[in-house]
């Protein structure tokens, strides 16, 4: 399925960004405000379920269908020496979510959610964008409808997450080109990396921010160049999401990189997402205040693969069953407060 | 059932509290170092699955039974206008959470936990801690064993919480005395109480402290003149937790005033609890650094009931299904990091 045809219809999608159901959200906060609790007294249980209520439609919003994509690509940069991991380890983990061996597979039955893996042309890294483009035109349009494919009628909340060797360097530079700053201040230790690699990231990021930097005058460019196949595949999902009106769950610090060229474009892009966690990694916490996203757990994960965003669904679970389970002050019979 | 038989059991017993299992934990330490991800990268998760290791004994430790239980007090204090609500929405609220309509019956269902639900002496309201003692001491100690009566075999995490209109006075009263510092620093908003209403908490916390803070010299003391009978049960509650290495999630802020004096005089007594969330209630975020428990959820909750408990029992469940489920490297064949 080809959900965008060609670039224009991206940056089309992009621009015209449908808006969250009012009445839904005013139906659900004034089912809220009859419950049998202080008002306000569950926090930001209460936001979620409002969130929730204006993207789903529904005065009791739903997250009985969870889907987790977990999207993969590898990155011509990886031999930069950026990782500390081999790249190959990108298709064996893939191998490893698929036998059910991975974090996320765990995570992911523990929240009662369906995983969906979708590695991306392993076998093609892209190219080293510290030398040229991350991506053709093409091999870009098709990685994002990679992402686009993944949303289907009956999802109530999808999980966004990602796996490819080196793709922190890839998001570190979408970072750097889309909020500005050193590239230092966006490059962190990823899985683990050394000092010295973490030096050999901040200069694959120099390099490759001096030869794309003037070219990336919009979102689908800035992937192309600076970003990955998994990474323009998280963003084609964000967006086709948006179209159908379905909430997303952004996982880390990538799934964050792979929204920041859409914001640039278009700032209420984030409008129907939440972002799960911020992460270990050096620049997600100033990544999520400039998308103006607040994290729902602060637990110092930095895995990747979704695993945040498979935990943090369960507080949305959580909120959607209170809103929908409690009983009304006058059902109850309990004396509201004063 | 009477756990502690006077109280001089109680002292005894948090005098002389158990270790975790070192051995189990160093078991546990050993199967994260093996699994498919890079070390250190689950984060917190990593360090719940340690904890849980060492209080159950296990190398791959269980959430698969949880009880809550929740305790409700009546409180003499509350005749002074210190809550948003009337005190006969205690026994209402018992009802509620009894015919399933509240929150953390929601909640509880959410994150697949038992509820037991245990009201003490609703219709005799502790005396006013303003004009003397909240209970006498065979009050207190019967509350005391209340709370340990929960404790069973075959639980795997014990959650705690709390309903009692007016127990936010009795919690900054419990902290003041203990951990010092001006009323006005430990009492907030509670359920909703206006301006005045704090002004009002703030001096029955001035009274209670010049009136009992001579004579509180041990924690059964302090909690008989300045707790509540569900204060006084979350504290034996964990104490006897302690002594069956049953792990426990404490809810809010009363929860960790409760654990408050036994801390003071054994420390070591916060080793077996973890603390849910940080709620919007003023003083909690002091009280959670002054017990060293680090929270693992800011969601701005504030409603007691152990609600926040059962949000954060997900990540419970999340750290041991990675833990217990993942594949190690060997068994996947992946490459393991240099």
């Amino acid at each position: 399925m080809t959900f965008f045809r060609d670039r224009a219809a991206f940056d089309q999608a992009l621009a015209t960004l449908p808006a969250p159901d009012e009445g839904a959200m005013e139906a659900a906060a004034n089912r809220q405000a009859s419950l049998t609790k202080p008002a306000g007294s569950l926090g930001r249980l209460e936001d979620i379920a409002l969130f929730m209520a204006g993207w789903q439609g529904r005065e009791r919003p739903r997250a009985d269908t969870i889907r987790v994509a977990v999207f993969a690509g590898n990155h011509g940069v990886a031999a930069r020496g950026v990782s500390a991991f081999p790249p190959e380890v990108t298709a064996q983990m893939v191998a490893n979510f698929r036998s059910g061996g991975a974090a996320i597979n765990a995570l992911a039955a523990a929240c009662g959610a369906e995983l969906v893996i979708v590695p991306i042309d392993l076998d093609r890294p892209t190219g080293d964008i510290a030398e040229g483009p991350a991506m053709t035109e093409p091999e870009c349009l098709a990685a994002i409808n990679a992402g686009a494919a993944v949303i289907q009628p009956g999802i109530d909340l999808l999980l966004l997450g990602e796996m490819g060797i080196a793709n922190t360097t890839a998001a570190a530079a979408l970072c750097a080109q889309v909020l500005g700053g050193e590239a230092g201040q966006w490059v962190g230790r990823g899985t683990g990396v050394d000092a010295a690699g973490i030096d050999r990231k901040a200069e694959a990021v120099r390099l490759a921010l001096a030869r794309h930097g003037a070219h990336c005058g919009d979102a689908f460019e800035t992937l192309r160049r600076l970003g990955g196949r998994e990474i323009a595949a998280i963003a084609g999902a964000v967006l086709a999401a948006r179209l159908s009106r379905l909430p997303v769950m952004l996982d880390g610090f990538i799934c964050g990189a792979a929204v920041a060229p859409l914001a640039r474009d278009n700032p209420q892009i984030t409008g129907h997402c939440l972002a799960a966690h911020c992460s270990a990694e050096a620049g997600h916490a100033r990544l999520l205040d400039a998308l103006g996203l607040e994290p729902l757990l602060r637990l110092n994960m930095r895995l990747g693969e979704a695993s945040g965003a498979a935990v943090a669904a369960q507080i949305v679970r959580s909120a959607l069953a209170a809103h929908g389970g409690m009983a009304t002050f006058a059902e109850a019979a309990v004396a509201s407060g004063r």
